[in-house]
């Protein structure tokens, strides 16, 4: 027996042009109000046919988050960051992969578009400059997150990954290190891209040389093996003494490579990672990291795409959020 | 400037007919045309309005996989399997995370019909039973996946959990350990439960005791800390050399703990987990854990799902798939 807006109206005491707008999330009701509908409604199992609604208001009250990569835990504390600002509006966020496949994203912003989302909020795959200028045709509220395109007037919300690089490569400098090793992702993502220019600026401000041969590009999926390549490059390596790498799965990954190898952290190598996920999961050892404050980023990029569709607001947002480095257990102190 | 039916059949030659139904999946045209359709439809960028087509057709082509604790790698990676399945279907495959409680549950629950999604796959949070009987009154197809519920007929896909626990504590027998304890999670959860009966069936078989006060009950949500009661623990049991966890993730939060006492595993406590998240993430210690195949799981529940949806297939399906151990570096040789 399905409930209707009628059962609600005769069960609150509201009219049921009230109860149609507290339910759908019109303004023109108080917020105690519609708080106290909505209540009843749910507990009385009202379900709203969001699609159908969504075809005659335009709205459909859920969020698309498109992905690279939903295995990295990083991605995943942004993600709960989102779903709880939007639990707060009655949204729904509902999450795509795209594995860092450009096709792939194509097919979730089709999805996305096809389910009627409010809002998209992607974190773009690399290469994938076609699809951000297709999403953009479509004229659908979209903000990139984590990731930016080079010349792109898109919103964004991304952290100071020239600075994050800066630091990461700062605080190996500064713990005696002299010889650095940077494990990246495809250059074509901005933050591996700008990471890197930080840790040329830090080798710079000491006049210390950043050997190329020293720079190694991996995949950044993490189903993807990169242990043949790391274990090549520490047997060529042996100057190194510190490594930065462009994730913090990247960084267990090469911890593992040197456990394989009979040495350990940070005794033989200074690890720095990016993303701290060790903020929310306890893995082994406790990782020094560079981050972004996760739910920071999470609420910002919420906000803003919240504002577009709830507001209209149509002013260009493109935010840098700061990050900082988060001292443990995997820097060794050389000097 | 939205692509038409009419425009994909000026340009593949088809009639519009023939296009509508190989773009809806209908099976009256041949695989090969409809995937040379749908390969030019995508090309020529056309959108399905997935949400319109399905109040028409009744179908959405989505799946909603209803998970308890997103930020959990063992269920990453079942999500990863099952979205495989389904884009080889043209599915869309979106997440939605209940952080283990029934009531975002129900919103999930809603959330899901409410975009139409065809089938819901859903991993039931501890003490659901009302969702379940609810979920089952709406009709639409579903199925759980990696916990089940007591009496209930609902389908499921389960791995033994009953043969992994006692798994777990026999590998830690044969290895010479006497003194087990088990970090499990809500008795509520059926792996849980059944996990506990397969290492209670193990010490039976020995003639070992299995000490009540060597059983602790925590939180399985990743970011919930349990340090200060695994700390406690460790502290009252120096006798315990093999410690079990409901899952990896636990495991390494223990090691966490013991890295902060100065203890070593397996040196000073040999570790079996549950999940084996190593099968896909880096992660050191390489720790030893009981699984399923997660891609076996996950596969099986989609075709389980699909069935119901493309077949209307109506018997019942109640899946247990073998469990087994995967040893790693974290159980020492007590013998």
């Amino acid at each position: 027996m399905k409930v209707t807006l009628k059962d609600i109206a005769q069960r609150t005491g509201y009219s049921i042009n009230t109860v149609s707008h507290a339910l759908s999330g019109k303004t023109d009701i108080a917020a105690g109000t519609r708080a106290e509908i909505r209540k009843i409604a749910a507990e009385m199992g009202y379900i709203r046919n969001t699609a159908a609604s969504g075809l005659r208001s335009g709205r459909s009250r859920t969020i698309a988050l498109i992905l690279p990569d939903v295995a990295n835990p990083n991605f995943i504390i942004i993600f709960r960051g989102i779903e709880a600002f939007f639990r707060q509006k009655s949204y729904t966020v509902f999450v795509l992969n795209t594995d860092e496949d450009p096709a792939i994203e194509r097919e979730a912003i089709h999805a996305a578009l096809a389910q009627n989302a409010d809002g998209i909020l992607l974190c773009p795959a690399a290469g994938d400059e076609d699809n951000l200028a297709y999403l953009k045709s479509t004229g659908v509220p979209f903000c990139l997150i984590g990731r930016r395109q080079d010349g792109t007037d898109a919103d964004y919300v991304v952290c100071d990954d020239a600075l994050g690089g800066y630091l990461a490569a700062s605080h190996l400098f500064d713990a005696g290190h002299r010889h650095l090793a940077f494990f990246n992702g495809d250059l074509r993502i901005s933050a591996a891209k700008e990471r890197l220019e930080g840790i040329r600026r830090a080798h710079a401000e000491r006049k210390l040389p950043l050997s190329e041969g020293r720079l190694l590009t991996l995949s950044v999926k993490t189903d993807s093996s990169n242990r043949a390549q790391m274990h090549r490059f520490f047997m060529a390596h042996p100057e190194v003494t510190g490594l930065i790498t462009f994730s913090d799965l990247l960084a267990y990954e090469a911890i593992r490579v040197l456990e394989d190898m009979n040495k350990s952290v940070p005794n033989d190598l200074s690890v720095v990672g990016f993303d701290n996920i060790c903020s929310d999961f306890s893995f082994s050892p406790a990782l020094s990291s560079v981050s972004v404050s996760k739910k920071t980023m999470a609420t910002a990029a919420a906000e803003l795409i919240w504002s577009k569709i709830e507001e209209n607001a149509t002013q260009k947002e493109q935010i840098i959020l700061p990050t900082k480095l988060i001292q443990r257990r995997t820097v060794k102190n050389n000097a």
